[in-house]
């Protein structure tokens, strides 16, 4: 049995996708938060790019979220039938990963009157083009993100959820894009889903 | 004969990747190159996101760079040759595309006050961390970004560079980081790839 080793911060944000994903597969793993202030210091220098999640799979690292999603994904079987499905899986999670950065842009922002501005225009100008965008994309994938059916991509944006609204300053984000929700509800219903995210530690996003 | 029509701005920047792409796969295709003022606003309302690059095959759109590119990677048989292979071109880019992000914070910021701090912090506390580790990736893979070959992460890369350069602001990238150097050579060398960049319109970026 490989020894699976699961390390991110106690949160979900970057790092829910993997264990939602390991959940699904039915692998036993570590489920390593890891503390900023005591513990992340000793270990960052340790990881491949200085960041997390990371998944250990018998000492041999995987780093990046999106990547070990796709890796997981494959694993799984939710990687699409075929190239146009694995890539309409790509393309859709590289644009959810666009409003997630656009929203960083402001989140991110120390100075707050500039951070102020940032969200007036993203409110103004940004959100309402691509969030409705996003809604009738998985709207049309009968409530994931492609490919009409469950795919990896589906754990990445149900894990991202929370960390999402929290950047967009949207705290009802699923009650204004109904398919958000339909997506979430898809994939917190699959069973081993829901016994793992009921079993796991409470975090706010 | 399928009919490839690929549009994007007159630069490098997030397009090259795919027109390099493109060359090596022997493959035919339109190179427009869309005017931003005056052939853009018309066109960006029919795209999937409402941005470029854009592939169209035989009519169908395919959007977002990195996914267009690991798309024909799979099609040109440089994908990796094994889940483990393309996992490691995804994380590698993925880490790549970390480092543009944080260079587009300083690169996009307005605030001439604001940018020229946030460039200072770059310089200072985060590039001497992850070009190093950059660079020391590309040396162990032999002058590509992963697997110790030539994959469509190397095409991604070397369509960047001209870009990344403008964005972190260091004209002589290559020159402080010769691995860089080594595997944009390995890219630009291979005959279809050298005689599609002598005959295309030269651009700073
Ligand atoms: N592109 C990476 C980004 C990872 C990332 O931003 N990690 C943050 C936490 S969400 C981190 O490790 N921060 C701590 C640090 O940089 O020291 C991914 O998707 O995995
Ligand atoms: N994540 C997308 C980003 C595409 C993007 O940022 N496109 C820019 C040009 S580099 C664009 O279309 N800008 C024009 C606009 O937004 O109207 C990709 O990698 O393809």
């Amino acid at each position: 049995m490989p020894q699976y080793v699961f390390s991110y911060f106690p949160v979900k944000a970057l790092g829910e996708c993997v264990r939602l994903l390991l959940a699904y597969g039915g692998q036993e793993f570590e489920d390593k938060r890891v503390a900023f202030e005591t513990e992340w210091p000793e270990m960052k220098p340790k990881t491949a790019f200085g960041q997390l999640p990371i998944l250990e799979i018998d000492g041999k690292q995987y780093a990046q979220s999106v990547a070990i999603s796709r890796y997981l994904g494959r694993k799984y079987g939710i990687a699409g039938a075929d190239d146009e499905e694995a890539f309409e899986i790509d393309q859709n999670i590289d644009f959810v990963n666009d409003i997630r950065s656009k929203a960083a842009t402001a989140h991110y922002e120390n100075d707050p009157e500039v951070k102020a501005k940032k969200q007036e225009t993203l409110v103004k100008d940004v959100y309402p083009l691509l969030l409705p965008k996003l809604n009738a994309i998985i709207e049309k994938n009968d409530g994931h993100i492609a490919a009409g059916k469950l795919t990896w991509g589906d754990f990445y944006f149900a894990g991202l959820f929370d960390y999402l609204k929290v950047m967009l300053q949207m705290p009802d984000l699923e009650a204004k894009y109904p398919a958000f929700k339909k997506l979430i509800d898809n994939v917190y219903s699959l069973p081993k889903v829901k016994a793992y995210a009921d079993a796991a530690p409470k975090t706010d996003f």
